[in-house]
């Protein structure tokens, strides 16, 4: 599982001192032969963006939907850093372009750690040079660079899926919005599938519709949050919906690694809500109930209360009709036609009790599915983020 | 403090059965001499609403903005409970109405407790003929009718406000959605002010709003959330727009005594954002930073860590400059155009330490403002919802 296991791409890390622990915290990613490929970017929205999603932001459009490499900083976000910050942003991508010999546009750069805190870029300075120039297609290197952009994640997150005549490798951090001093989501992707920008960021929206943004954690949306897709080529052209569903699927791998480690997490939870008006309306609900402090608390206490799933399906903003309402715990219906139902209660205590806990409200409308993946909320996420220090 | 304190009102309650430990389970507000009086009411806008909240929204409509009496259970919610629990909700209108000589749509209900199983009418229908007869003004009675009304709350809420010519009282139960089994928000109010229908309705629309709408504890919508304001009229005619402060001052009142019950909080967080775009976005701003995990985690800890507020205004949906933020603890700004500003460390952990929070978010971009109170997160908010049993 590698990061360089598509034909066509390096990587590397290393410990520049950004960090006090002294672990890894910078990483590469890049062409091997130094020319700009067709790459695709999915950006946070939220509107208080740090500087390098500014930054990478311009860059992908500057240079028309291709990059030659990304450069990653972790243990600070260059968040909330103005002007200065934007230009340490600016300075990362310089760097690497001189030391690949490419233009600057042709780099695209992201932090994480905490915000509001200027980058320090003396260690940067002096540690991008040594990075640019360890790049290797090695299983070493890209194990480092996927260490590199870690921040309390437990470990590595990674994901290999290999199609026909090509193959889509990922890297990510992050574990929702959980970690307290390092909130953000990022994630970078590879493929030798020769696919051109404008296909490559439609298939990438459509993969991280169907991946990422179906995995909740907290409901808070990061300043960082990331997601970057490069295509080599070099395995010759692909049909781009076959490749969508490696992508679609290397970016759930990746999303679950990202659940499991979620701080304070006991269980896991699928929300799954069929019957909607629409797909979206179906989304909209599952993510409702997801992110649903009550709902969270029932899990972690394995408790049956279908009362709170309902109430939070009534308040989801989506078209709801109680008494056509079915909610299912593990495939037992609790609840049917909006009123209790006879049920075996030994079944859905055994299923509460285990580790993924499956929740199904057929709302009976319509045609519309959607499932969102969440978590439960223990003392443990309470810990991870009552202090950054 | 008596909610029969304005003029023209009597109350009772009564242990019926309901609840297991022999606690008062039954409430009964009414005016004194069976006539109806203008009465207006905002219910839940969850679309799971209890079958109560669709008597009482259908009784009210029936009698044109006129009620007698307001029958209210505790123990139970009688939500997700079909046609039959529409139909228990009627029969508690229909006793009341038989033991005050009045149609069944001059009496309004209210249930409260856990969801989804069906009302015990039994002891209910032995209850409500005693539950009339005991009716009085006196404290004694009023007193009965505010602890009839509570489930997990851990003590009455009451309020008292006396104006030039006439009086507001009020009492109610919950704290926003925060007890377990017992979710709901509700609020009796009563003045011997005479008002029309239609503007004791809109005089009621604004007080709520700047009330209980904000305030947050969990961004929960419950089945069942009802505020009901009976005006007497025994005062005579006073100008609405005096009688609204007075009943805004009540409700905010009874929402304090909700926030400071609220289950697992150390600490009240006042959240003002002025400069939005309009008052709408400066209260959707506001409310997002109360309602943020993060932001609660972090005050729980009594964490400076502003970066998380920055990120929950971007993400908050309003219009929104990073580079004309301005963020204040206890009034020590921490960021200034969006960035870190030196302060002092001390004053804001002092502020930060106590148990009232102030945190000021200035946007720069407009002249709309607005206030949301919330509380932190604590492992007791946890401890109380992770079981219903």
């Amino acid at each position: 599982m590698s990061i360089t296991a598509p034909a066509g791409f390096v990587a590397s890390g290393h410990a520049a001192g950004i960090k006090a622990s002294g672990a890894l915290d910078l990483a590469l990613l890049a062409t091997d032969d130094g020319v700009p490929v067709p790459t695709a970017a999915t950006f946070t929205t939220n509107l208080a963006a740090a500087a390098p999603v500014q930054v990478s932001r311009a860059h992908l459009a500057s240079a028309q939907g291709r990059a030659t490499a990304v450069v990653v900083n972790s243990g600070n976000a260059n968040a909330a850093t103005g002007t200065p910050g934007r230009n340490d942003a600016q300075r990362m991508c310089r760097l690497v372009a001189e030391g690949l010999g490419v233009a600057e546009d042709q780099v695209l750069v992201c932090s994480t750690g905490l915000i509001g805190i200027p980058l320090p870029m003396n260690p940067i300075e002096a540690g991008i040079p040594t990075l640019v120039a360890a790049r290797a297609g090695s299983e070493e290197a890209a194990v480092r660079a996927a260490t590199g952009i870690l921040t309390t994640d437990s470990g590595r997150k990674e994901a290999l899926v290999t199609g026909s005549t090509f193959t889509v490798a990922g890297m990510a951090k992050g574990a929702g919005m959980l970690a307290p001093d390092m909130a953000t989501m990022l994630a970078f992707l590879t493929t030798d599938a020769a696919i051109e920008p404008r296909a490559l960021a439609d298939l990438l929206r459509i993969a991280v519709r169907d991946s990422f943004n179906s995995f909740t954690v907290d409901g808070c949306t990061s300043t960082n949050d990331t997601v970057i897709l490069m295509a080599s080529g070099r395995a010759g052209v692909a049909d781009p919906n076959v490749v969508v569903d490696a992508v679609t699927e290397a970016c759930s791998t990746l999303a679950g690694h990202m659940l499991a480690d979620a701080e304070g997490a006991t269980k896991i939870m699928q929300v799954r809500v069929t019957g909607a008006r629409s797909e979206g309306e179906a989304h909209q609900a599952a993510r409702k109930v997801a992110d649903s402090l009550l709902v969270k608390c029932s899990l972690n206490g394995a408790d049956p209360y279908w009362g709170r799933v309902a109430s939070d399906l009534g308040s989801a903003g989506v078209d709801f009709d109680m008494d056509r309402l079915t909610i299912a715990y593990g495939g037992v219906a609790v609840c049917r036609e909006g009123v209790a139902a006879e049920h075996d209660a030994t079944a859905v205590a055994d299923h509460l009790n285990g580790s993924l806990i499956d929740i199904h409200c057929q709302l009976g409308l319509a045609d519309g599915d959607g499932v969102v993946m969440g978590v439960d909320l223990g003392y443990g996420y309470i810990d991870e983020n009552r202090t950054t220090s």
